[in-house]
């Protein structure tokens, strides 16, 4: 991170020993003494506009977008001009999970061979942190958007979700699939503020509306 | 080495427990198997018609012409169709000396922050050998979206209209400025097909429910 200019690192329930261990880095004793902890990655990512995972693929069944990393850091550049990117790794050992993933509205896949596929988690950073700071200097068009910020997209799989289990959508042995299932699909819209706006008046009124109905 | 696909690795001269204990490292048995040990870099790079040495900038007066890495990896790619090519690295702690530098044509270069330019070794390599393979399969992994097809984009909106006139957000007087409105904003959600099929699923319940909870 230190090497390639990313100042901003964010840690979800750290192992305790390690994190404090590794805050002796060569050069990077800045970033580490800056790095802020959270107790969950909803917490992590609430005020970035874009949320990208990073998967070995083959892993796991995805239910998200997956983009060559090439491809991927153009969008998170542009991205980058107009709001704040959270890039998801995981754990050495077991990497994210699925629920860590619904968070994301799309993955990045560094183009490892087929066989091998599962990097050090080290050496991951650093691939998909050099691709984005490669040729810096090429323009970069802005992103006309306003995307949405994690929490206000949150707001919306919340609502969205509490609808769903009024009506009987979610069912008591598939509530955690559901609210997973639900949760990518709103990320998967990439919502602009606006539209994020739009949508919580409109679940509002429906939602006031079903309980009314419900306790006529 | 291992994830991106480079097989040959050569050691000069290692440092006999560390390399012994590397020799567990997950996934890339083969590779370590395979390492073969020499006793001087001009020994290691005998065969090689390109010996391209990594440094980090600054840390010496430097003899040779230096290259950005992706401009240095177009020229090894190249070479590469005809003959062996050596990409050398030092150790963690002191680098290429003089000597071992000696042996190379040409010096790479990571595009590192200036004030931060030493990376950890493994994460270097992993970098260099990225850029090498970036791109190389790229035009056939082309990202192949599933766009729905207007049709369905509309019954998605017909059903979610219908739930919005239900709840009451829809007045009598803006009843055509809100139909637009809401048609847009699904446009603008530029939905999966498979997205646009659980939307609909979760709007026929949520409308169900709605209607049940009225005739009550």
């Amino acid at each position: 991170m230190s090497n390639f200019g990313f100042p901003h690192l964010r840690v979800v329930n750290p192992y305790e020993i390690g994190f404090r261990e590794a805050r002796s880095a060569v050069g990077a004793s800045s970033v580490l003494a800056g790095a802020e902890v959270f107790g969950s990655v909803a917490g992590a990512v609430a005020d970035c506009s874009l949320v990208v995972g990073t998967t070995a693929v083959g892993h796991r069944e995805l239910q998200h977008p997956l983009k060559r990393l090439e491809v991927g850091a153009a969008l998170i550049r542009k991205r980058l001009t107009s709001g704040r990117v959270a890039l998801l790794f995981g754990s050495e050992k077991v990497g994210l999970s699925n629920h860590d993933l619904s968070h994301c509205q799309w993955l990045l896949r560094i183009p490892t061979r087929e066989e091998h596929g599962t990097m050090n988690l080290g050496q991951a950073v650093a691939v998909c942190l050099y691709e984005l700071v490669r040729g810096a200097k090429a323009a970069v068009k802005a992103d006309k958007g306003n995307s949405a910020a994690a929490g206000r997209v949150e707001r919306v799989t919340a609502l969205l979700l509490e609808l769903l289990q009024k009506s009987g959508y979610v069912g008591p042995r598939t509530a955690t699939i559901t609210e997973d299932k639900v949760r990518r699909l709103v990320r998967r819209l990439d919502l602009q503020t606006a539209d994020a706006e739009l949508l919580l008046g409109m679940l509002r009124q429906i939602g006031w509306k079903l309980a009314e109905s419900q306790r006529k």
